[in-house]
């Protein structure tokens, strides 16, 4: 069995990493490439596949897409991800949005990003978390792909969830690499800004920061205070996640995520401090946990491009069509 | 006046630095260099110094250092200062110590280092913060030199201290550049292991975390919990510092900052997160702080080897002689 | 179809980049892995490959190897290697060793590195340069595995040897990641000594240049005068080389490299300036070559810890038990 | 003694090194800052200055800065440089040019930038090489300030300018650091395009090439053809130069080194391969070579936006205004 797939949105990192990954998956057969840059060969654009991959980048059409595509993944900023959704939805075909577009509450979104335009898929998107949301995503066509920073906040908060005290603010100190910004050109981009240099932005204020106060809601059943704090490293790839939370009781943390992720092959407890270099170039999600009293300290690491954007969205993918979820997903390290 | 100089421990980065400030500064004069091992001339060890400074490192001997210098800074491992300090501090001269061996209580010395074997010297040492210590270490001879981490947090923490709901737990997350860890090899400091990477270590058990702990009561005359948790970045210098915490009620907290330290030079409030960039090179201090209803952000950001270290130990000696703070201290930072 | 492999020298970078290649090689079956410090699990030792690979680390004990393996990779310092070959070769078994020890005439070898106490195998060994030693690596128990420097230098420079004036030297500019070096600690390797630095080592008399000349002389049948300098560059993997030669009389050097390498998988000739993001973490090679009347600038890249060493060993094993070269060998970059 | 100096273009990072450096300067004021994009204090360009200084960014007006400055820096792109310098030469003031437009003759100059539109003052302007032009400079009005590759290589060149075969090429491979490409963004300065990365760009074809061989020709009176390539490497400062040449006999190049700078103050020979580190920070290049026979590899190293920039400027000026041509040049490197 194939399936014909379509990503859109190829030029960027996240869609380098989804045809990276595809490349070697079993099933999952890479059919139609689109960009706003067409180009006769996607070696043009990206020479490190030459040899490896040889197929044109197109224009998106969304007629073309939908008639010759099972599965459709968006590598696409928000907004003009919606465009796509909305047109694609209605052919019989599915869809890994990798943009913040459905997400988040109508009212959330509309706050941090723009007016959405796609309220009726909005409904019915599943958040893809697979660990939490396993059998929403195999029964959707929809999958809202989560954000990295809460990919590695979620993963860290919600084993702990039941045993913190609602009634206190959870601190996420988060820090990135600069590809989670992604390829457009900024000051802030600019190898001599970043070099030598580290920096928190948007703090307080991230977008992010509801998307994992919504989601505990979602998936915690409670409400958290949550203050969220990104950084920027120089480096080019991972990312990693310093919480601090409040516990209603002492417990032992390590045993406690050892056993909420005992079934859990992407997810490794570690019993020290976790390091980006251990996950980085694969889907796993690191996490440690240490408490003094009834303070807790977790930390989560991730590869933002891949368990944080592309490798999830072929987990969900995988889930969607109830394929084994660990499909083709990346498990060795770039290390050293 | 010229006023004469021992740097003992000049082999090490800190030690460079204090050489580095010394060698343009008008009152102090570079006497005496020494180092475990000896050499001819300093630009065989640190041949950036070459046509700028030659003189020979000395193996370090008490008595000269007693008998030819009015002021000794000292650059060792903890454990070996305390042996300098107990032999030099008969003798009428001032010293400034870099190491971690004076700046505790004996009883929190020894939980967090090892028997301390001058508690004498020790009840009467100065912690060396000069914005809150100026006159003690105007009127001492012996300066405890503050710690990198303890430096950057309490600049950030203190102005706030009224401020703050001190049944909560003060979280401290900092990065530091890798020059903090000295020069010493260890698979830690290998380029290997620590570029394209980034982790948190002795998070909660961090020697520094009773440092702070100490001198915001010391100084801010409440006692906190502080959960303090490092990480290393890889860049080679500076130092930046979030701290989450709880306010008694809202406040304008960069109204505050600014009044806190309208009339000290080295520390600068910014409208925006700190950069690390900004203050690489300089004694600065640069503080942000934003709030979010009751929860406060506040970020830092030092130079570890100069404020952190070497610049803050002449600012000490500076104050010990009765002279300009400022002389000497490095104020252009080495951006871009 | 299985082959059980044996790697001795599982702890440093080459030998965890043997493992991370041969976990999804598809004859070649991990069976034994050795280190001087054996432990219960490799994932004690290298905590990326918690929950892909699960195995114990044992004492080298040469007689089990020969036991039990059919194929034997030796990622040993040099000197160590030819204890294990000596010992290996009597039994049937085949051997790829990393290291210089089998690489070199007995001649050249005791002036750059120190006696040589098998040279026996020595003249049998054949050298692992697939694209110019195919056939004989297919019908040799032993091969000696390229240097990195060599290895990026011979396949930029063998395709012009006919038209270089042999009377003129040939300038050879490298540059390598530090993982060139391993993983021992030494000032040189600390991450502040290399973090924002560049500087040539071992200029003119590094034992990659004698390598070199041999080959270009064995397989090129022509002697030249070699002068190599090697510089150490601020990132963790890949290599550039850039040389300089004298043409007998002007060429088109893209059209010389297309018609060389046409049938190569693994070289690939670019148009432009080649660069090290396009090949870290695969086993091509990048070429690109540009003259200015008779001067010639050749221009190649590779990952120093795959095609200049683990990835070419696997590939040499490969031939040697006559599967398809490419077998198992990476093609994605990491990029970005 | 005061004189007043104006800078225009101090939005760039040599624009911003010319600030720092003049901030201590003892006798040139600054008076006069001009950038495209004005603004009210110079820290909301460069916060690293706060504190320091504080003075406005005017619009650049030529009128306003002839009536006022005795002195003028032009930090400018080329072709823009040459409009201020026309302007500005009729009145009675000195400049300093950092850009290209008065280094070359109009004939390559035309070949490698655009139509040369004063070439009255091109005829006239001294290359700002002090070791080797200081008379000249002292008795111009206009200093055409070198390039950066430039600099390095021809101080490492031009001492054995007699020695070399002049019938054979100078092959230089020049590594710099990526602010010599200055704050522009393109896709080639993005952080992750740098980042564990290294490559070549305009081999051969570079405009520094013929900067180099004019000088060659003008300061060595010997005619070399010269073949340049230079590199980019992930650093934010500092430069190295490897150049390979020909001797027409054997000699001891050190000592032909230590001969030829021995009055020299910022050149300082080296016994071991230069470092980056060294210099960074620094007006000092640093210089090695070593022969194998009749093959001279010469290695130099500049901090490429000081002595490849600004503080060259600076050592121009002071020898225009017959200053001691140290006053306020850097000599403490930034290591570690």
């Amino acid at each position: 069995m194939k399936i014909k797939v379509g990503i859109v949105g190829v030029s960027g990192y996240t869609g380098l990493e989804l045809v990276k990954i595809l490349i070697n998956h079993p099933i999952f057969d890479l059919h139609t490439l689109c960009a706003t840059e067409s180009c006769s060969d996607i070696t043009l654009l990206h020479p490190s596949l030459k040899n490896t991959l040889s197929m044109p980048i197109l224009e998106a059409r969304i007629e073309q897409i939908a008639k010759e595509c099972e599965l459709v993944f968006l590598a696409l900023p928000h907004q003009k991800a919606m465009e796509y959704v909305k047109a694609l939805s209605v052919k019989n075909i599915k869809i890994v949005d990798l943009s913040a577009d459905y997400r988040l509450s109508a009212e959330k979104y509309e706050e941090s990003y723009c007016p959405h335009l796609d309220k009726e898929n909005l409904k019915n998107a599943v958040y893809g978390l697979p660990e939490y949301n396993r059998n929403l995503i195999k029964n959707t066509n929809l999958v809202a792909n989560p954000g990295c920073y809460p990919t590695a906040s979620l993963l860290a908060i919600l084993p702990f969830i039941s045993h913190l005290d609602s009634s206190q603010t959870l601190y996420i100190d988060a820090k990135s690499g600069v590809s989670g910004a992604g390829k457009k050109l900024t000051q802030t981009s600019h190898f001599v800004t970043i070099n030598e240099n580290l920096f928190a932005y948007s703090p307080i204020t991230h977008r992010h920061c509801p998307e994992i106060s919504e989601q505990i809601k979602k998936i915690g059943k409670i409400d958290f205070k949550t203050l969220f704090v990104p950084h920027l490293i120089p480096i080019t790839r991972g990312m990693l996640v310093s919480i601090y939370a409040k516990l209603k009781e002492e417990i032992d943390p390590l045993e406690i995520l050892q056993q909420h992720y005992k079934d859990e092959f992407f997810v490794r407890i570690s019993k020290n401090c976790v390091q980006i270099k251990n996950v980085a170039g694969t889907h796993f999600c690191d996490i440690y946990a240490k408490n003094d009293g009834k303070d807790l300290f977790i930390n989560s690491s991730i590869d933002n491009l891949l368990r944080g954007a592309s490798s999830q969205a072929v987990a969900n993918a995988n889930l969607m069509f109830d394929l084994d979820e660990k499909l083709g997903l990346p498990q060795i390290a770039y290390i050293p």
